[in-house]
């Protein structure tokens, strides 16, 4: 029973995650935790009106430049509601994708890591804004979202509460939930030569 | 003379923007602020490891249900380099994109408010984070970013100042600066049944 048990503890490939390999690359950074210093970069283009268009694909970290195995184009605008063409969509709705794929992104590799396999995992993110601040109309309303939910259906092969647990490590650990709960400093430069 | 400097002020549609027409919205809006209460939402579904899909189509806004012109799918992954497949940028890289594109949608609309054709705009955003924390090696290291720095660069048929002028006019209103910088209440609720 006590082999069983701490095979099943033992970190295997489960749900699309290479966990042995995760598992050594996070002991090696602890060993060199400058490989941990990373530096995420995106390039944005305006179009026209409120539409613009980013492009990501280089980053630094684990040491050195980084690219990704392609480049990445975004694009984001305004809703016709909001006069505006409705190329894509807000940036606002940009925060609610990556809020959702942050934590979801934690639940696969935390499962894994804890043994469980997952069947589903979808989430709906709502956030309410009140667009009297971004149109100039109040002063005391503020630009951005004041609050925003997070509703997940969860499925795999462990309990209730297992899975309940697993949201919630990931959730703690989640870049973004951090970000957007706790803020972070923002700064400007502008080169208007 | 007085006459020219008073319609050179009146809001004529420029840079792509229906400067008329959003004044009369933001009026109406004035008149009536229950339409600017919006709520925007998103829903992500897990694909497998740290990769997972969000769809973007409808909101709340203006009094009633909106739907964008088209439905908007976007993934989300994390590198190779953390042992994953880099089907997409990472999740903390969207908010980089977020983040220029808010800047740039409000660059658009107050240049075209004040009169000023704006011939390019393009900005660099980068994020440092020390992946310590999210890969639970330190708990005095944050999950998120550290720092964002913007870097704009803006070309139009104004002067220097009043070209940086509008960069600040649209960060003071910008919906995602807000939340990025100051943050924003998040709730989670999970259906694990």
């Amino acid at each position: 029973m006590t082999a069983t048990l701490t095979e099943k503890k033992m970190p295997e490939p489960r749900n699309g995650v290479d966990t042995p390999t995760l598992f050594a690359t996070i002991k090696a950074v602890g060993a060199q935790p400058e490989l941990a210093q990373f530096r995420f970069r995106a390039i944005n283009r305006w179009q026209q009106g409120t539409h613009s268009r980013t492009r990501i694909q280089s980053f630094y970290g684990a040491g050195g430049e980084q690219m990704h195995e392609q480049e990445f184009t975004y694009d984001a605008d305004h809703p016709a509601v909001l006069v505006a063409r409705d190329q894509a969509p807000t940036p606002v709705e940009f925060l609610l994708h990556a809020l959702a794929a942050c934590i979801t992104a934690g639940i696969g590799t935390i499962a894994a890591a804890r043994g469980v396999t997952l069947y589903e995992v979808e989430s709906t993110v709502e956030g309410d804004i009140d667009l009297q601040g971004i149109l100039g109309l109040s002063d005391s309303v503020r630009n951005g979202y004041e609050q925003i939910r997070v509703s997940f259906k969860i499925k795999g092969d462990a309990p209730e509460e297992k899975l309940r647990a697993i949201i919630e490590q990931s959730r703690m650990r989640s870049a973004v939930f951090d970000v957007l709960t706790n803020g972070v400093p923002v700064t400007i430069s502008v080169n208007a030569a």
